[in-house]
Formats: structure tokens, C-alpha cells, sequence
């Protein structure tokens, strides 16, 4: 309680400097989230111990592979992420009183590994040139290394959660991956054709998103010694706030801000949720899109600048946002299910940040 | 002892039929090693339950799951294989007294899901064609679903050991599966330039090819109670064995026998092991390999030929032959202080298979 006044009373100042919330902060202060950016500045202070252990484990992984398989994983991983899965460890893990010491850390690390490992393999898949600001690993290092830097990740993220003892986690970590595993391949499935189907793209971004973020605030949890009602709860906000996310992802891709690929996915013929709302307002919208994904990539700018704005001039840009922050309030709604304090104070702040962000 | 009697007696009749011993029992026969088809054929009896079993799990792989990257991996699954792994498993445990039961036949086919789901990820990384005597998983589906079928499959070995509840076990195997993708990344960091080194070969094999083996004799004696000098000899036949088998498909690579695509190693810049000996015999062979190597498999066919026909001169392929043969033959040595009987027989048996197969 006392620590949660104290973040309240934080002042409001850049909270710069740290590569896990710095991101985060700067694009709230960006964008007129100063209430974000100063409640992540506090935050700053209080985790900074623990995000700096988070970024050394992260930078000694795959430190005895010098093959070029873990030159690939490495190229990725020292990118600037916003680590916001290992920080939902992190904080879930604290909620429950527990410091950030091995088990928790190999976990929350486990789950930037697991997260950067399809990413890799996802790069090799859509063929991305560029990601984090940087060129991709597969264009450094080439498509096989980047497969093979995928697996590395996987088995050593497996490894890091085997060490902690808990083989209930590992249990889960497995089912885990099978699932973002699968919801790659179903969105793999629809490649190539543009199919407005909402439950498909509820499926697909549970996989891909959801469930990691889920089994994060979930391992953390149980790391944490909380009990099961609490466990169960903060899974809960791990999924709407891997929706959130993810949703916000979605409109990002169509801003076009620095650092991503402006209309990726729209270029590769992915389902996101901006494209379904706009081709389900305007049907000859669903035409164009249709005959994008057949493109396969093969777009001209200037044509996919002027159906980005068609889809925004159907509001679904806004729409989005607004959907995402649905699932925001949903998570927050359970958070305040929860013991009032520093964590959940930043689990919140996490929230709101996730949404805020535009890059 | 009895047993290990009638096995002797057995009659040298052919031993088609069954999908995991015929093709085994076929290349003895053919190649007159009538000596091995008869033994194969008294196996086939006497494991007749086990191979169907094994076959009828393998069939029932990713049942459930219907998306793209389920059905490259089960294309792959479905053509016919040696199941050369899964034996050891199976033979090992029963050296132990276990039969075939619940647990045996999981880690039995978690070894043969890891190895199908490296080559998912090898037909990706070396664009192969063709396996097995069918067009690849990447050809019918793509290279993104041949990917994701290997990561599938990955998840489903690992969960399969799990499941049988023996934590070392699923440690092992994360090892395992590490070190063969060190392996492949070694492999390929090698690629396009040819440079005849003996113990970088050693050290890819040993992750390409042995560390499983290695593994599945040793899994497969720890669940059948062994004692742990046992488990340890077994592990050491499991090396021997997996570095005979990977001699011999080196063999198999130049002769160019239906079923695999002639020279591939070689075009695709492979350093195998006949290729090694014969660049050390002849210079000038180790600069027409580098020339093969950097072309990139863009390779005239009959300029292929030529250089196959230039390295079998120089003896090469006769000498990896008696090569794989010195492996075998450790292998029966410590097979030999383990203790009679059918097992021990079989295990003999496939030894001498892997030997003596053509293809």
C-alpha cells in the first residue's frame, strides 16, 4: 500500500534511459500519455535492479555458441525489445512477494527466448527484411541460420525452465509453444487470400500473442506462491492483454511509423482486426484486399498508401484502438481483483503503456 | 539363451512385409548379406506386436491437428522409414526385461519425431527435393509449413517424454536436441566452401547423427532398469552405431541408388566423410570439390559423375565402407559384454543392417 503511494506521488519526469521502459515511456510522453509516462518513470527506479539483471542474462544467452545458428538468435536478441513478456513475469512473480532472483529470471527469460525464437522463424516465413530498426537475422545471417536460431532459442528456453524444478511450468511452456506453433500455421493457411473472418483472427492472435503473454503472468504467479484464484486471474489479464497488444500491433502495421515495415501484413495478406472491420464496412474494400494478398507482396507503394487510407476513412484505424482498449479495461478490471501495491501498480501501468504505444 | 538359440536357427527366408525390418532386411538380401536377412527375419517375428505398434503411434501423430504445418510434418511421417531409433529404444528396453509398453513406445517415438522434425528443417535449409522416394514436406506444402511441422513435431517429442514422467529423461533430450542443431548450424556455416577437416566432420556427425542414437539406446535402458554400466555401454554402441550409419549414407550419396537424390551432398558443398579421404589423396580433387561447392548445386550432372568417378578411384568409398565397418564393429563389442539373449541378438542385427544397407 505504502509502496503504491509512493508511485503515485512520483514526479513526472523522462523516464529515459533503460531499454526496457524507456520504449515504453518515450511513446506514451510522445503521445500525450504523461500520466503513462510518468507512473513508468517511478517504475523505472523501483525495477531498475531487476531489468538490468534481465538485460545481462539476456545478453550471456547463447554466449558458448559461437555457430552461426546462435550468431542469428543473438543478432536478434540484442535489438532493443520492449521485454514486456519477462516484465510480466517479473511483476506477477513480485505481487506474490517474490523477488526477481533465478527461478523467476530464468523464466522471465525464458519467455523473451520463446518470444524472439518465432519471431525468427515468422521472419524466415513472411521473408521480413526489417524488424527492431535493424535488418533482419535472415538477411544478415541468412534463412537456415535463422531456422536454426529459432530451435536454439526454443531448447534453451525449455532448458532455462527445466533448471527452475517446476515441471508443471515446463508442462505448460510445452503446450504453449505448440499453440503459437499452430497459430502461425493457421495464419500461414489463410496466406495468399483475404478472408474478413473474425473468429479465424481470434484464433490465430490467441496463438501467436495470447497465449504467451497468458502463461507469462501465470508462471509468474505460481512463482510467486499466489494462490490459485489469484493465478487463474492474472491469466486472465494475459490475455486480454496479449489482445490488447496485439490489436495495437494491428494498427501500428497501417500508421507506418519508424522502426516497422509500413503494411506489412496487409502486403503479405494477413488477417488484422483494422482489415476486417474496414472489409466488412465496405465490401469493394474486401476486393482490393483480396487482390493484395494475391499480389503476394508485389505492391506498389503509392496503391498500398491509398488503400491504408480507405481503410481509415472507414474509422476502423479508431475502431481498433478503441477495441484494444476494451480488452485494456478488461484486464484492469482483474488486476483490481488483486492485492493492491508496487506490482500491480505496474502490471496496470504495463496496460495502459501496451496501449498507448505507436511503435 | 534359448532365445538367442532359435534366433541362430531361424530360416533365411525373406523378411518383407513389415514397413520398420523389410526395407532393412530387403538391402541385406539384395546385397547378398543373406546372413542378415535371415536374422532380420527371425526379428521381424519376434517384434511383430512392438513394430506395429510403434507404426500405428506414428500414424496417430498430430491426429488432431489439421493445420498446414501438421500435414507437412505427417507427409513426412507417412513415407516409409527405417525407424532405425525407435528400435534402439525398443531393443534397449527389453535388453532391461520391459516390454514395449506405454512409456517405451512415447520415448520411442519422441526419438523418431526429433529426427523427422530435423529433416523438416534440413529439406528447408538444403531446398532438398525429395525423401524417402517422394517429393519433400517443403515441395508439396513450403518451406513455411516444413518449418513450422518441425517445430510441431519437436513440441510433440518433448511432450510424449513428459509425459512419462522421467525428468532426466526430457533434460537428455533437450540436450539432444541442442547439440543436433549445433550440429546443423556447424554444417551450414561450412557450406559453400569445401575444406577437407576431419574433426569438423567428427563434430558434425556427432550432432547430426550419434548424440540421438546415443540417446535412444540409452533412453530405452534406463526405462528398462538397467544397471548403469549398462546404460553406458549401450550409449557407446548408440555413438558407434550412429557414426556407422552416418558413414554408410555418406557411401550412399556418391553411389547414387534409387531413392536419394544422386550427389546431393556433394553439390550442395557437404563435407562427407569419402569426400574428406579422397581430397586428401588428391589434391586437385579438393579443388574441382571447392569449385562443386561454391557453384552452389548449379552443377552439370555429368561433370558430377566425373568428379564421383574420380573420387571412387581413389578408393574413397571402399575405404568409408571399412570405415563405418570399424564402427559397427565397436559397436558389437560392447554390445558383447551385455547380456545374451533375443535383445542383445537384435540389437547385433541392426548393426549389421545399417552396415550393409544400399539405400
Amino acid at each position: 500500500m505504502s509502496e503504491h503511494s509512493s508511485l503515485a506521488r512520483a514526479p513526472a519526469t523522462e523516464p529515459a534511459g533503460h531499454p526496457v521502459l524507456e520504449p515504453l515511456g518515450r511513446v506514451s510522453r510522445l503521445h500525450g500519455a504523461a500520466d503513462v509516462a510518468s507512473r513508468l518513470s517511478a517504475l523505472r527506479d523501483w525495477l531498475a535492479a531487476d531489468l538490468t539483471d534481465l538485460e545481462r542474462d539476456l545478453a550471456d544467452v547463447g554466449a558458448g555458441g559461437r555457430d552461426l545458428a546462435w550468431r542469428a538468435a543473438r543478432h536478434l536478441l540484442a535489438a532493443p525489445g520492449k521485454r514486456v513478456r519477462p516484465l510480466c513475469v517479473m511483476l506477477a512473480a513480485r505481487l506474490g512477494g517474490r523477488p526477481f532472483d533465478g527461478a523467476v529470471r530464468a523464466v522471465a527469460v525464458a519467455c523473451e527466448l520463446v518470444h524472439s525464437a518465432t519471431l525468427l522463424h515468422d521472419d524466415v516465413i513472411d521473408l521480413g527484411d526489417a524488424r527492431r530498426g535493424a535488418p533482419t537475422a535472415r538477411v544478415v545471417y541468412g534463412n537456415a541460420a535463422s531456422v536454426l536460431g529459432g530451435d536454439h532459442l526454443l531448447v534453451d528456453a525449455l532448458q532455462r525452465v527445466r533448471t527452475t524444478g517446476a515441471a508443471p511450468l515446463l508442462a505448460s511452456l510445452l503446450d504453449v509453444i505448440g499453440a503459437m506453433v499452430a497459430g502461425e500455421a493457421l495464419q500461414l493457411a489463410r496466406r495468399g487470400r483475404f478472408e474478413p473472418d473474425r473468429d479465424a483472427y481470434l484464433e490465430v492472435v490467441q496463438g501467436k500473442t495470447a497465449v504467451l503473454f497468458r502463461w507469462a503472468l501465470e508462471a509468474g504467479a505460481t512463482l510467486g506462491g499466489l494462490p490459485a484464484s489469484s493465478v487463474v486471474a492474472l491469466g486472465e489479464v494475459g490475455d486480454a492483454l496479449g489482445m490488447a497488444f496485439q490489436l495495437v500491433d494491428d494498427v501500428i502495421d497501417l500508421e507506418g511509423d519508424a522502426g516497422k515495415t509500413t503494411c506489412a501484413d496487409l502486403r503479405e495478406g494477413k488477417l488484422t482486426w483494422p482489415l476486417v472491420l474496414a472489409a466488412e464496412r465496405a465490401p469493394t474494400l474486401a476486393a482490393r484486399m483480396r487482390a493484395f494478398a494475391a499480389a503476394d507482396g508485389d505492391v506498389p507503394p503509392a496503391e498500398a498508401r491509398a488503400l491504408v487510407d480507405a481503410v481509415r476513412a472507414t474509422g476502423a484505424l479508431d475502431d481498433t484502438r478503441a477495441e484494444a482498449s476494451r480488452y485494456g479495461a478488461r484486464a484492469r478490471r482483474r488486476l483490481a481483483t488483486l492485492p493492491e501495491g508496487a506490482p500491480r501498480a505496474a502490471l496496470e501501468a504495463v496496460v495502459d503503456a501496451a496501449l498507448a504505444r505507436r511503435t
